[in-house]
């Protein structure tokens, strides 16, 4: 046992109910994330910038399954030891590994991403499945865009699926939440962002287009896509040419290409940093 | 109710018993598929080369909701009506929407897909997320693919979750389960197949490489990758070009990526056909 740690062993104890609570929705009232496993826990401490740890629950096995990560929570962070039970009975994992953290992703606003040179943002518009979002996240993070943003009706990207589904990458790119798209998408032409709508309708081929400079990808829900208020915003729609007949990819796929696709036509250049270009 | 279908409203009947099990599995003893919800109905119903359907189970409700459906059903399908409580205890899906099928997939084999000018083949290699494997097939079938293989040890793409995942995919391309490594990829190399194997650690990038000309892509597992000796028979190992620090794609991500890539530099052929290319 670690010697920071203390030790809660009754079950309605009131940090067990904000954990269990936390673990379910994702997030807390006070906007922390509930992160819950080694390999995310791992990725909330190597984040960069960094998030603020304010608490860990750990069961009393995982002391000793993982004591360099022990090693590594701050001592900014309240430690907590909890028998294996009581952590199994809030873990929202199907085979719960016994470590949990409460974490604070840092502010970012959308008007010092707008700063940077060539942005290039992701824009979820309705998206409903949470492992749909976690992925695009994770592409999007890989594919080195600038931040992830997501309009009203979109499943929250603080769900645990889709941070579990994003493997981390929450912690690599600037996501903000909660946009109105009459409010938003002026905004971004205002400050010469170009919005390029992914449709699998559009004649226009992706391949064909200019991806250069600043630009923002809108990607709706796979069945009904971009409402068609929405989508009129865009200055252009772009489709991936794909066989006749088939109807559409997986929409955390069709935005990975096109982000690839974005990626392909700068050079990737985040290859000539040994650091990110964004942070 | 259409004059056709037989009544059922007993819980132990056997028919009910096939369905029950088929829809949990995926696939029934005889290799028969099963699919549940009016969408993947109508996919198989839309199948080139068309699949047989051998039978088909409707709730009431669902008799009148999909009238068109019910009309499309061969006069070969044997169609049962049973009532929706009895139905709904069968179904797989959240939301039962009344309808599942057992079709017959037509026989595949890799000589005669061999035989093909330029093939494009997915190897997964020891995948265990249905989910991701059935987006793979839907991004297979989206970009031209010729089939998709799958290695023993990897999920079954007749799980049901792949098959939801493929969105109908799995009825517009080959899919062939099971093979041995040891096998397949030297008769793979025999036939004169580059095999390029997906490899996040690669040093040589997927944009730089050739795609052009007959080739299969290899997949592995995200977090383990390809065993050894399965990535010494590849070709060439690429990686898609990703931020510095970043870990790796979800995989179907990756694979789309790869897939859209080859299409991209083979100019997207399949949009000079009316048909598709790959019957």
């Amino acid at each position: 046992m670690q010697p920071r740690a203390r030790q809660i062993s009754s079950p309605t104890n009131s940090l067990l109910k904000v954990y269990r609570r936390a673990l379910a929705e994702g997030i807390t009232r006070e906007g922390w994330l509930a992160v819950e496993g080694p390999f995310l826990v791992e990725e909330a401490l190597g984040a960069a910038p960094a998030v603020r740890t304010h608490s860990a629950l750990i069961a009393a096995s995982a002391l000793r399954k993982f004591p360099a990560l022990m090693e590594r929570l701050p001592g900014e962070a309240e430690i907590t030891e909890v028998p294996d039970r009581l952590f199994e009975q809030l873990a929202q994992t199907e085979s719960p590994q016994g470590i949990a953290a409460l974490v604070e992703l840092p502010g970012r606003s959308l008007d010092a991403i707008l700063k940077g040179r060539n942005v290039l943002l992701v824009v979820a518009c309705g998206l409903q499945d949470p492992g749909n979002l976690g992925t695009i996240m994770r592409s999007a993070a890989a594919f080195g865009a600038s931040a992830i943003l997501t309009l009203s009706e979109t499943v929250s990207p603080f769900n645990p699926k889709a941070v579990r589904s994003s493997a981390g990458a929450i912690f690599h790119l600037p996501v903000l939440p909660g946009f109105q798209a009459s409010e938003l998408l002026p905004r971004l032409r205002a400050e010469g962002v170009r919005i390029i709508a992914a449709d699998s309708h559009s004649p226009s081929s992706l391949d064909d287009a200019d991806l250069k400079g600043s630009l923002a990808i809108l990607a709706g829900r796979e069945a009904s896509g971009l409402p068609p208020e929405i989508a009129r915003e865009a200055s252009a729609s772009l489709s991936i040419p794909i066989r006749p007949g088939m109807d559409s990819l997986n929409v955390a796929a069709a935005v990975s290409v096109f982000l690839y696709e974005a990626a392909r036509q700068r050079g990737f250049e985040y290859r000539m940093f040994s650091d990110s270009v964004n942070q």
